[in-house]
């Protein structure tokens, strides 16, 4: 919809701003249907004359090619209106299910999976939390503590990448122990859950091998539509809310059949193998380039490496002793660039929930300030945010 | 987004569909944002940057021209995903409501209505219904036949206009009835809520004269885009999904801010008086036209006339004795004409309550099929109708 925002931005260095934010909102991403061809989807899919069956074939349609990207089977894809919604959708089923056990949700989770599960657990689900490793991390080892002092969870949530720090958690490894300590214990079947909205056509995706129950999809967060989102579900659910059947009874309200085509549009050139691993790779070498040149500048955590494998390539959390987040956010916008504290959902709160959980102490949270990379993002781009770090440390 | 829909459809009668549907979706208006304007407001409104700023500020000046056209301070309008979510975020903020006491809802309301309160009341909140006239309004009769039924009603539903037969509820009688009612019985105040789905842009709205407590609208069904919608607030509720604190915790989920303006121009082009009011009385002249012409096709209530006070002029209710709906809507959709049988959000459902609420008999409501017009609506769309029906009968 939006063309390049550089040019357009005015900024204090006029028309030249830096946008490293893409972990909170991708630069939009062109998709230009041809008129003829959108005006035969309006109608309503649900309807049943041939308008209607028109933009119900659309909508089938683009929903196979999203799965063809995703590697799952289409009816295993439900759209709804963005991350957060998927995320709530799912957890707040579990209070239509029977025999419900508990629910465990790791300590970095974003504030849709979060909050929503501290609320469920004052609905009466019994809830417990997942830690994490030094590095912000769940590991194989975190997850197996957790399991241990609650043998009655029934489902977990883990986060794919942290939106926060780049942190990824290895979820074949996480699943498959899962499995295992089921077929031990012999215990009822435990539902996985995992947030990938930070790793949708950023990172490498294999639903069907991971074996997860469920996971959820954002539009935007890789240009895509606002207000567009993906569930996916290895078995249909039971949700909370309800109203008409579309989405299979699972999500209703009338489909955005345009923004879903822009959507499978958007996954088919930017999610497929070959783009994920291109774009990557290049994400790599300029955060590379970023992090040998930072000087007086800490990395979260601090032993995160040039290239390092336990994080994903697109985003990173930085801090600089002695100057608040936010400062580092107002100063770095005063030099045109744009960099956020932690996640836009939860940038209103002081207290850095996923930098707790990683140990750092009240002083180093507030220091912590997160840079998240893009297609376009290029070395003129890193150069100005090390040019406004330094900017920002002298005026400290 | 797009254009004209004849000539693009292809259908039995060559590209000359006649579209009597738009009460399920409305044929979308052209919104065409100035390019460089639209790549200013791209970033996530909840970043503390420059460009996160300009998205805010564009958030929140369309907000007030929404709220301008709504006659409502802004800061009482929250964007949802669409009416389905609006119903279903008011209703289920119920789970979480000290001291509940009793939700009803008319026997005419729109699924996102009704199912969510058929859940409720199978997770415990006391629920009743309120019935309506012979001619499918729900009038200060009906509703205090149903407060005298339930003193410990502490919550009601009632929509401004029916989805399928078009019939319009006094709203502000109705409010006022229940205010003079709580303050005879010394009771709690009870929360009125309406789904003014099918009145945006239909009919004259007064939000704050009517005193409603809570309103759902959508932007599709105006022509808008897919997945917004609106939700009136007098007062901040506590909802039961959760997340981000967007829409002040009311609405998680990075908010559409192109949506948004797109729904504020829609607004301010379609749902001001004096447009709503020189529509309404084009819709209501090819209505009284359609109404003359009919033969042997009865409408539904039969007494319903062809100017009548009690209807929107944009929706209509038909029957044809010895012919099911189903069979209608294929039969009409063969000779180029789209029309519905009950609302989409429950096309796949044949048992048609509001009908029943109506105290028609199951032949009577199997035939029903309903007809919905709009701007671009002409007489020849309505004598295409006519001649199909015609069609449609000497096939018996």
């Amino acid at each position: 919809m939006i063309a390049v925002m550089k040019e357009n931005v005015p900024g204090s260095r006029a028309g030249a701003r830096s946008y490293l934010d893409w972990a909170a909102a991708a630069l939009p991403d062109v998709f230009a249907p041809d008129q003829a061809a959108a005006s035969r989807i309006f109608a309503n899919p649900s309807s049943q004359h041939t308008e209607g069956r028109m933009a119900r074939e659309a909508l089938e349609a683009a929903r196979s090619r999203c799965a063809g990207v995703l590697g799952v089977s289409p009816e295993k894809l439900y759209f709804t209106s963005g991350g957060t919604e998927s995320n709530a959708l799912m957890l707040h089923s579990l209070l239509r299910r029977q025999g419900r056990g508990r629910l465990l949700y790791s300590e970095i989770e974003h504030p849709s999976v979060r909050e929503n599960c501290l609320l469920l657990g004052k609905l009466g689900v019994p809830v417990g939390s997942i830690g994490v490793e030094k590095d912000g991390r769940v590991t194989e080892e975190t997850l197996s503590r957790a399991l241990e002092k609650h043998p009655d969870t029934r489902f977990i949530a883990v986060m794919g990448v942290n939106n926060e720090t780049g942190a990824l958690a290895d979820i074949k490894a996480l699943v498959s122990l899962l499995r295992s300590h089921q077929s031990k214990t012999g215990g009822p079947s435990i539902h996985v859950h995992s947030d990938l909205v930070q790793a949708l056509g950023k990172l490498p995706l294999d639903l069907s091998a991971w074996d997860l129950d469920s996971a959820s999809f954002s539009a935007h967060k890789l240009g895509g539509p606002r207000g567009l989102g993906l569930l996916y579900l290895k078995s249909p659910l039971v949700p909370l809310y309800t109203g008409g059947q579309q989405e299979r009874g699972i999500r209703p309200g009338t489909e955005n059949t345009l923004g879903v085509l822009a959507f499978a549009d958007l996954l088919e050139r930017r999610a497929n193998p070959q783009t994920v691993s291109a774009q990557g790779e290049k994400a790599r070498t300029r955060f590379k380039y970023l992090i040998g040149k930072l000087q007086r500048c800490l990395l979260v955590p601090e032993d995160r490496q040039e290239d390092d494998p336990r994080f994903s390539p697109w985003i990173i959390q930085l801090r600089v002793r002695g100057l608040p987040g936010e400062v580092m956010v107002r100063t770095l916008d005063d030099s045109g660039v744009a960099v956020s504290t932690g996640s836009a959902c939860s940038s209103s709160s002081p207290q850095r929930p996923v930098l707790a959980a990683m140990g750092l102490d009240d002083a180093a949270r507030l220091e912590g300030f997160r840079v998240s990379q893009g297609w376009s993002t290029d070395n003129a781009d890193i150069d100005a945010l090390l040019a406004g770090i330094e900017k920002a440390i002298s005026l400290l």
